[in-house]
């Protein structure tokens, strides 16, 4: 395991590229003509979604490629891949500006939603679109002249598009005004959590290390990009259902937030287990408190998730998750394939998640 | 000029490639197994906002294709012209609806805006990203095979970025709610139309039909591109500023509607005017009235404009604009550019607008 000390270097390398990349932007901004104000207001825009979160995402590009070419990267290298795995910061902090306005949401990484500062307001929907946008004028500027180029736009394409269906059903799902629980299952549960985080946080981040590594497509069962995405995407399913078990479960002071789940009628993991073992008695309860905005309404659904042995059950879940993904890690060869592929890129994955508490 | 029925069974024609193109989206959307009521979700999504405009950017698309080639379409060009036609329609779709929210606006092509249905609200920010998305995923299915596809990618993200700046400048330009004419100013204006407008409404149609006539780009000084773009924004930007005239001196039973750009406090070509225009007294009047939500301050402000001879303004610029185009035009050469271009084009463009009445 890597030590806390490199673990912030390799941060700190990160966030370096992140100014690289903002400079960029701004002086093309600047350069079309744009008046000062405006290009100070993309600044603003850029510096309080981009950076500050866990960079989770962005860092496993670069994690990715050094596994797939298994040696330190040259100075390009590190610099591409650092670009990509901003690409998708970008692509997350667009998702998160809109899903915040959309969600009425009050704080996001500890301070106020940015549409929440007075002067921004609504404003921040198109500040979402160009931060997304920026992601498309990085790869033409990094990676035209690159056999794969089409490949990186058509997997920020698909995966946005995919994002996009997950955020639909979740919005009709789990309204924060109307509750349902009659439209929640842990079907839906599952499509949401596929679609809405799944693709874009765990898939796509390794398919653009794939590709700036020459990993082919190969049309049929043999694709590798099918094999990574048959992985990842129950990575990400079970990375969801921790985040949503541990909304409930966590101490506050261990997972650095309050969870709120149940308050905001979140489609959760917990609720749709639940849903699933509750007696006529036990669901009269839910349906009677949870999404409700009082504590007492959310210790009576939390008394529910107790008695239906909701612990026992993420546990068991959890176990089996587990193993599943271990085993179809291990489909692919163990000095990896012949396209290139390699176990280690899934396991660091894994055994970054596995038992996690916080 | 084509006949008034010509003209509509040229409608209903590009109007058909809609429906294809619908149940493409709405059939993709079913088969990876989305729920109903979010496909069903999505098709009222489409429905509602896609068509029901006067088309003129998606059909200005097919008809460039048309005179490229100097010959009738077979089915096959008529198809891939008409969705690349509709690609530009649902781009303005995400513009639209965005905007609206954005603006607080009421109604749009006659009906309440998309945010304001009552089921609707937010979730209108979601439902513009997935009509941008969708544009995507047609050129994939499309147009993947072509060698021209990642150019039409490139001009789809250039000119998507470039109307974001445009609408970020307007935004912080002309807020609704805090009027500073000081802001204001011809430049400003030019810039907002520019990036807001004719990027996207004028140059990517036509940018959009010579590439699938096969005009190669050629770096340097005689770009088709370049040169396209420098008559088509001029053209765009005197479309606009007869829009912006329009809303002041058209009578509402000409225009369809009843203008509300002052009352609205946009930055639009007549307030500019009447600013670099105005004496001390009637600049008092117009920061004392522009912008206001009554009809009182509105006819003051009109007065202003008609003091500073607003009308005959606009006719010197209109010819002025008018023998200016016709003179970049004519740097086409008349038997059309040995790279494919033709005067054709963008004649039938300015023949469209020019003093026109609504
Ligand atoms: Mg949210
Ligand atoms: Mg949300
Ligand atoms: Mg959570
Ligand atoms: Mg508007
Ligand atoms: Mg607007
Ligand atoms: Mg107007």
């Amino acid at each position: 395991m890597a030590s806390a000390d490199s673990k912030a270097q390799k941060r700190q390398k990160f966030e370096h590229v992140y100014t690289v990349i903002r400079d960029e932007l701004l002086a093309h901004h600047a350069s079309v003509g744009m008046p000062k104000e405006a290009t100070q207001w993309f600044k603003e825009n850029l510096d309080y979604n981009t950076p500050g979160g866990k960079l989770n995402r962005g860092l496993s590009v670069v994690d990715s490629v050094e596994i797939l070419k298994g040696r330190a990267l040259t100075d390009d290298e590190y610099l591409k891949a650092a670009i990509l795995g901003w690409c998708v910061e970008l692509l997350q902090a667009f998702f998160l500006v809109s899903d915040d306005i959309m969600d009425s949401s009050v704080t996001r990484r500890g301070q106020p939603c940015w549409f929440r500062n007075e002067k921004v307001g609504l404003i921040a929907v198109n500040d979402s679109f160009i931060l997304e946008g920026a992601i498309y004028y990085l790869l033409k500027k990094h990676f035209r002249q690159e056999s794969y180029y089409v490949d990186l736009l058509e997997l920020f394409h698909d995966t946005t598009y995919q994002t996009e269906f997950g955020q639909l059903l979740d919005l009709i799902t789990a309204p924060e005004d109307d509750i349902d629980l009659n439209r929640f299952s842990l079907e839906k549960h599952r499509l949401i959590v596929v679609y809405k985080t799944a693709f874009y946080s765990f898939y796509l981040p390794v398919a653009l290390a794939m590709r700036v590594c020459g990993i082919p497509s190969i049309p049929g069962p043999k694709d590798p990009y099918e094999l990574a995405s048959s992985i990842l995407i129950p990575l990400g399913t079970y990375f969801q259902i921790q985040d949503d078990f541990l909304d409930f479960s966590a101490p506050p002071e261990v997972l650095g937030k309050i969870g709120t789940d149940i308050i905001d009628n979140k489609c959760s993991w917990c609720i749709n287990v639940a849903l699933a073992h509750a007696s006529p008695e036990q669901r009269a309860v839910l349906d009677a408190n949870y999404g409700r905005k009082n504590k007492e309404s959310e210790a009576k659904v939390k008394e529910v998730f107790e008695q239906v042995g909701i612990r026992e059950k993420f546990a068991v879940y959890e176990e089996k998750a587990y193993k599943e993904i271990v085993g179809l890690i291990e489909t692919i060869p163990e000095g990896g394939s012949k396209e290139g592929l390699k176990r280690e890129v899934f396991k660091s994955f894994l055994d970054k998640i596995y038992k996690r508490q916080k």
